[in-house]
């Protein structure tokens, strides 16, 4: 495994950069569309290949779950052979789980107890038990087992939380067998002392990478770059950088500018679900009526299956009827936009003009 | 428009024949997927013409609701152009929605009441009323408005519904300003002697086609196959006989050798939601456990995209999760059987070894 940072933006501190993994290079900044059961939510995985999708997320809690992690490697080798994905695949500790399902969670020194939300039954994950699961899905990128506490809690609660989280960091290390590589977790809510202490406790350990985690859970963008900003001269350059669940089209932009190189976020898909499109004019709401009759596609420069053949009439059409075709469609034409969008980004750090394509995206975009 | 008969099987009414459509030639037998709404239910249409299909049906009646079928010529100037389908397009005139939403129907003399159950409002939907919809949506292939009774009416029930819908017949007949087909429908549900009455009333009137209504509502296969049957010698010869509503492999295999040319059924779309998959070794259902740790296709000799990409262990995972893909890519591969099945078929009769064809099959099919 090899970073190297190919071009940094003069005027901010874009970078892009080349990810070597054994079974892949990938190009930051990179978008990975989530895929927590082993597929995007709406749509196939052939079609995210298609798209030109290198890397997607996938979450190792879920898997453990449902059909289980140990299970998939047993009877299909791995979660690539089983989901078809021959690209990279980045895992999800499980720690998100602890905020997501906080009312079914108990935190424990050396682990949490997390009752399914399936079946109710009561499961011990700790960080040696996360990178087994990891490791037996045998995902490329592996996640620290993290405690991530809800941002507003207090000072004292976070404090002991990345503490905890630093603790399982080295355990999640140490547990680590394979060659896939392992990247760290800063938390630290919106405390920047916290977050200072938790990025160095995680570069001390030693990671391939580091995520920012707890960041785009209700503390708004102005906090969230803030963080991100701060955390940047924190964090070794030499390394990618990993924002956890950001996020919006202008949370990317901004965070790309203070340093970030790999994303996810499930705001393409579920938009698309709940009928919000993306255009580099700004956002569409299909619902509107206005649209019913409209005869143009909803992005006239786009190439993906819903733009090349049908209109926004027409899918307006399919959605108010609840038909699955505009979930799929839409879906597909979100995430052929997060997409070319992050292209269009890393070819502007490629070409020197960064900053002039994000304030003319922002000022395109934001317009409606 | 014309229609040749190219082979006629030796051991069976089996025929295979070539419409020609000012649009488009069409080869029988053939299969049309159910795009009541203009989609079909799961799947996109650019999908249905990738697998290779000539021709859909569509629903007059809820068209006519949403969007409106005067919108959708106002607007998208037909409903090919709306669905971007530049393949045939067949319209179920409303009469069926007779049957179907029964208890929101009065049906008078000279047309039907229909309460909508979108929006409750009343609409009388007649003759010439249901043929100015389907020339408004511009489908190739229109259908009579007819009464569709139930079948388990009683006869005098039965033989007003049959009056009824042969003056209707004429009304629509008279009621077409366009130059797209028209055909007629044989009601008369399991009265032989009333299928005949109406088969006569139909053909006396001249159609460019004849469709048997009314079967496959709960009369079972053998009353199916016997009145399709008993009709193959009172239809002419020298135009296509469509099967409304018709069927299941078994039912498709029988009335082809009756006769029958073309088909339409809900079966594989509606059959992909329930987890059923349909191969040429019999129907798999995906929630069986036993198919939870299975490596291999769902049938290792298809070309669809669930089986080049995905096991059936993969596929029961994403079922069993709720996830919209596997809706997708089931209903892709039961489709893509389906037209494989008539492909075979049709080759099978051009081939003069229909019946083997036919004794092969369903020995294979129904083994499971």
């Amino acid at each position: 495994m090899s970073f190297t940072v190919l071009n940094n933006d003069k005027l901010s501190h874009a970078r892009s950069g080349l990810l070597k993994l054994p079974r892949i290079e990938l190009q930051t900044p990179l978008f990975m569309p989530v895929c927590t059961s082993g597929t995007p939510k709406g749509l196939t995985m052939s079609t995210l290949d298609n798209i030109g999708y290198k890397m997607v997320v996938c979450n190792a809690y879920h898997l453990f779950l449902k059909p289980g992690s140990r299970f998939i490697k047993n009877n299909f080798k791995d979660l690539h052979n089983f989901s078809n994905w021959k690209n990279a695949i980045l895992t999800d500790s499980g720690g998100f789980q602890i905020w997501s399902l906080d009312s079914l969670v108990k935190i424990q020194d050396d682990g949490a107890l997390i009752k399914s939300h399936i079946d109710g039954k009561l499961n011990k994950i700790t960080p040696e038990i996360s990178i087994q699961i990891q490791e037996e899905l045998n995902s490329d990128i592996m996640m620290i087992f993290d405690d991530c506490p809800k941002p507003n809690s207090e000072y004292s609660i976070i404090l002991d939380s990345i503490n905890r989280t630093s603790k399982w960091a080295k355990r999640s290390k140490n547990a680590k067998k394979s060659s896939n590589l392992l990247f760290g977790i800063v938390q630290g809510g919106i405390h920047k002392e916290l977050r200072r202490l938790s990025a160095e406790q995680m570069v001390e350990i030693n990671f391939d990478g580091y995520a920012i985690g707890g960041l785009g859970l209700g503390e708004g963008p102005q906090l969230t770059y803030e963080i991100t900003e701060y955390l940047n001269d924190m964090l070794p350059q030499d390394k990618p950088r990993y924002s956890m669940g950001i996020g919006r089209p202008e949370d990317i932009i901004e965070s790309i500018s203070y340093g970030i190189d790999i994303f996810d976020c499930v705001v393409p898909t579920r938009n698309a679900r709940n009928g919000t499109l993306f255009t580099f004019d700004g956002k569409i709401n299909i619902k509107n009526t206005k649209y019913s009759n409209n005869n143009n596609p909803i992005d006239i420069n786009c190439s993906c299956g819903a733009c090349l053949n049908y209109s926004l009439g027409y899918l307006r059409h399919l959605y108010v009827n609840n038909e699955i075709s505009a979930i799929q469609l839409m879906t597909e034409h979100n995430l052929n936009f997060y997409h070319e969008f992050i292209e269009n980004i890393k070819i502007s750090i490629n070409n020197c003009n960064f900053t002039d394509y994000k304030n003319n995206f922002l000022e395109r975009y934001l317009q409606k």
